[in-house]
């Protein structure tokens, strides 16, 4: 039996607690850190008093988050890939992306990216033996306002044909990322695979999450790019490849129109870009990157 | 610059995303499920747009939980801890507790909880030999009408007279923690020490985020009880020692002023209770359990 009162009394006691947690922030003395603490404890204190959490789902979160702990590493990113499937990744890419800007589009950064990549010259493979489709991919860089952006460092990264990357496999050889330099003129190109779909790493607890929801853990195939020059905005995006019959239903959410490449397929020919010969279909894609300014 | 139209297009692609992704957990036949997913999803999504999340800070906020978890094993809960500091583990506590219940008040259960603590007799002494003047409990178990409770399960765990518990000195030998059962009359003791007021651990990140706040990490001394018996809501909950200094700035805002209790100071006597000698002086505290029945 809760009476109007009893209601009135449990709404000031949640309240109440709410601003006791936002004030014990008060001391710091950095302004951002005490607006970004006070947001996180009014959305968290929301959740739990819109829910009304109970004490065995707070015991389910505290297990959940100490699943994912306990699976990360150097090579695994549980916690990133919980920040994907729930479109927090998604929604700090958008709220920092201004729309009709004329850069490129970003997209999320993913768990599988390595610090320390090999370094190529353009024009180069970097597939090291990776198995799929031989891929070659060019373009140039520039500023919004049209201007050439020389010597870019681009960094790539992608799956293979199977969908997986270097680092998921056992022996864990660097395949299939690199970075390069675009050259004065702005214009960059290399050869790799063409990757496949993949599902995101799902044996841990956001596996069992998209389990639970009924979600695939599929994301179309995709390049992932970095692009980084002096006086701009580092770009952090994948392509696309047209066609993929995932770029619907992304688990990451992260696909974005203007991100969506035709890679175009080849003919076997003994005079493929870079001198290369192949005795197999290959396939091209060009995407052009245009980089923002530094504010 | 951006025009009024620019803002309405941002807002409606921010909004867009968080509708994409609630519309992700549609497929779980699990209504609760849905719901908790929908209003999490809301609530931190809520938190990115109202702070406008740099992609730094996310790269921080992922290393935070990358750290916590590597920092977390059986005996050190530093996700625990966090949702302690930040209030949401007494948010939860509050949401399941209506105000003006007749019922013993509950507060955070903590990270020092072991499962398979060692069973004892009414008053014997759990301490083994941890440091500490010898502390005598005692009370009894009744329902909110006032009906004796016989034999509800009582779990008692507790610090040092330095602020440690057992699972965090080097030895790792069970001390100052177990359970017994009252009587069939609802009554119950036991001998312990008195505890200390102490730091939360705070050698991880949840240390570096009280010290960013200038926050302390000390929490008044109490005695953890989980008291459990059919037909009752378990009552997870402390006692607090009054006039402990920390008690208005409990590092995990869990102090409530009817688990306050006094421990009465008592000379070295050749008759305390349960036929104990002591050559020091003692503390003795009641606590009265009053149970709620399940809904
Ligand atoms: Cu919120
Ligand atoms: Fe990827
Ligand atoms: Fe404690």
């Amino acid at each position: 039996m809760s009476t109007f009162d009893d209601v009135t009394e449990q709404v000031r006691r949640e309240s109440a607690l709410t601003e006791e947690v936002i004030a014990s922030f008060a001391g710091s003395t950095d302004d951002r850190f005490r607006t970004v603490m006070e947001s996180l404890v009014r959305h968290l204190h929301g959740f739990v008093r819109d829910v009304r959490l109970s004490s065995a789902e707070w015991d389910e979160a505290i297990a959940f988050l100490n699943k994912a702990g306990r699976i990360t590493d150097d090579h695994r990113q549980e916690f990133i890939l919980l920040s994907d499937v729930l479109g927090v990744s998604m929604m700090t890419v958008g709220v920092n992306s201004p729309p009709r800007s004329r850069a490129t589009e970003s997209t999320v950064f993913g768990p599988f990216f390595v610090e320390a990549s090999p370094e190529y010259e353009r024009g180069q493979d970097i597939s090291r033996g990776m198995s799929g489709m031989p891929c070659y991919v060019h373009g140039s860089v520039r500023s919004v306002d049209g201007a050439v952006v020389p010597s870019a460092r681009i960094e790539v990264w992608a799956a293979d044909d199977e969908g997986f990357y270097d680092v998921q496999h056992a022996d864990q050889e660097l395949a299939g990322r690199g970075h390069l330099f675009a050259s004065s003129a702005g214009e960059y190109d290399f050869w790799t695979v063409q990757p496949a779909a993949y599902p995101i790493p799902h044996d841990g607890p956001v596996g069992d999450l998209l389990t639970a929801a009924r979600r695939s853990p599929m994301r179309p195939a995709h390049i992932h790019f970095m692009v980084s020059a002096d006086g701009y905005k580092t770009l952090i995006t994948h392509i696309f490849v047209a066609g993929d019959p995932w770029l619907d239903g992304d688990a990451v959410f992260g696909v974005k129109s203007s991100l969506i490449v035709d890679f175009f397929e080849h003919p076997a020919t003994s005079a493929a870009p870079r001198g290369r010969r192949l005795d197999v279909p290959w396939s091209e894609a060009v995407f052009e990157i245009v980089l923002a300014p530094v504010d």
